[in-house]
């Protein structure tokens, strides 16, 4: 694929939300940001109609977390559940125009059944690499898309490296959603939509959960570009969140590392943000600071309650996962980075139906 | 509650696409359409985001079944995961604004876990009633709203007493999907959407699952208040769908007659559409014979080859009740019911995270 390239506005901000000039609505999912997104020309724009994932307000949570101005933005509300959507519908659009046959990708969860879902759509054939320990249910989903599971012994890394010699072979791209920079083309449209949709209060933080980091990448990116083409969006500050028992990004964040920490990574329910070694770590660190951010790990018992909190008070259906930001972000309060009148944004990544029985 | 009451434009329709006039983009979810709907006026919108589901097209599997220009409306991509949502959006709001303090409401599926989780969002207490067979995945998923998740022995309608008979306690409400106006009010969204979006390449048919026929009712009212207050969308033909297992409403259309039949259920697979005895079957007959549309039953194997199909052709994961209107697509354009060319939207109504392990 050629070089991502930055936005250029096609008109003049106005006074209040400038960049929806940028947006075709006449278009689908995430190619109604097509002029903001650094892909190749000739593509085909595969969608499912994802994007533009509903914003709400969580008074009731957020009071008895001490931050009133909270608000949640539903990402698990997407064709096949997370916010992985975004950037599968890149990634797969990338390759489909490439002339790829078919697709490997390593993932058991959300990333693998959102790549096999977007393979599908575009008439590609997929593989998907699992560990061996991968549950059954997750496993049928993406099998449920055509795509052919292929489990592998040993660590997350040798399934990782069992995915790229599968790509070695002609006519088959490694649609990997840790390293392919279409990925992050296509999250950069979460950051987009918080900027247009909320200009009028904009948010002081996003909390995001994090493993490889594609989500928050992309939203550091879509704020760049938007700052960069003249566009009046400042930066929140972007915090990370990862599980204690696999928290390479909190560790080096915690030692003012500029790589992730060695880790030996313990097993969490929170297996959206299981990444022991995250493939873009170091520029994870980067934006985390740049953005004036932090990164802060809670344990698992943490994330039990604070799903079931956000069930039972606000109606929201969140994976473990995605529990952890949630979590995170009343320990951010806590901490006091967070103030008692701060506007936050939290990525509600993917959905506690994926979690059923964890 | 007041009489719903008729549609009035508040602006003339101009050439394209009149009544986007009446929408209110900085209201959330079904409160979009606030002037459109029959509801108190003096009620918190209660929402999750719900509504603007994505529309896309199916060539793919379009094709191989003759009808290359069917598109889907993903009506899974929703806070609960079925179109229910907008119904219960529009429930629950009417009772908390009447000052009710606790609902009840009689399903095992996905009204149950939608009003379980509007409840929550309301701040209301909830008890779900459901059958004794209730799968414990479906018991869990509702009960993890905070709701009382109660279990009755004997007939689906022996359920439904119950939950009425508990809804006489004081301040607290039968908030039926099945019976409650207010629900109907909240679906005709559904229709809303589709007038508005597809008003230059209109559908000529609208396939839909049905069971009590909620989704069905609130497009045929859309259509009619639209076209009442001189807005340029006529009804497209309105096409219910049935498990042939149990298909009182099929039955009763092939036989001429103005009410439900008398059946014998047998268990299905699409449990969304196993209701042996709708309770507003009647006007779902009236709506879809003065829409110019058909009733049509598949059998369980027809649902299931169908489900596949769309899930390894396009990518989409449909719980098997929203099979059985993809299937019922293709069954009504082998009758010559839709010809080759006609333009044809099926309702996916639910996601197939919910059927995992049926």
């Amino acid at each position: 694929m050629s070089a991502p390239e930055p936005l250029k506005p096609t008109s003049l901000p106005d006074a209040t939300n400038g960049w929806t000039s940028l947006r075709d609505p006449a278009r689908s999912g995430i190619w109604r940001h097509r002029p903001a997104l650094g892909l190749p020309v000739a593509i085909p724009e595969i969608s499912l109609g994802e994007s533009e994932t509903p914003t709400v307000p969580l008074q009731r949570w957020g009071s008895a977390r001490g931050i009133p101005r909270v608000v949640a933005k539903l990402e698990y509300v997407s064709p096949t559940g997370s916010f992985k959507d975004r950037g599968a519908a890149a990634v797969i659009a990338v390759l489909a125009g490439a002339g790829v046959d078919a697709i490997v990708e390593d993932s058991s969860g959300n990333a693998g059944a959102a790549m096999a879902a977007y393979a599908a759509r575009a008439g590609l054939r997929a593989q998907i690499f699992v560990p061996e320990s991968a549950p059954a249910a997750k496993r049928d989903q993406i099998a449920g898309y055509g795509a052919e599971v292929v489990a592998i012994a040993g660590t997350r890394e040798d399934v990782a490296t069992a995915a790229e010699h599968a790509a070695h072979a002609p006519d088959v791209a490694y649609a990997s959603h840790a390293r392919h920079p279409a990925f992050v083309e296509g999250t950069k449209t979460f950051g987009l939509e918080i900027a247009a949709a909320l200009v009028d209060d904009p948010p002081l933080h996003i909390v995001l959960p994090v493993g490889n980091g594609g989500l928050l990448l992309g939203a550091f990116k879509a704020y760049r570009e938007l700052a960069a083409a003249g566009f009046p969006a400042s930066l929140p500050r972007l915090h990370a969140a990862q599980a204690s028992a696999c928290a390479p990004l909190s560790a080096a964040f915690a030692a003012g590392a500029n790589a992730p920490a060695t880790i030996q990574a313990q097993p969490t329910v929170a297996g959206g943000v299981a990444v022991g070694r995250p493939a873009r770590g170091v520029e994870v660190l980067r934006a985390v600071r740049a953005s004036g951010g932090t990164i802060v790990d809670v344990d698992d018992a943490a994330a039990r309650l604070t799903r079931a909190e956000l069930s039972r008070l606000e109606g929201l259906d969140l994976e473990y996962t995605s529990a952890v930001a949630f979590a995170a972000t009343a320990r951010l309060r806590a901490l006091g980075e967070i103030g008692p009148d701060d506007r936050v944004l939290i990525a509600a990544t993917g959905s506690g139906l994926k979690d059923a029985g964890v």
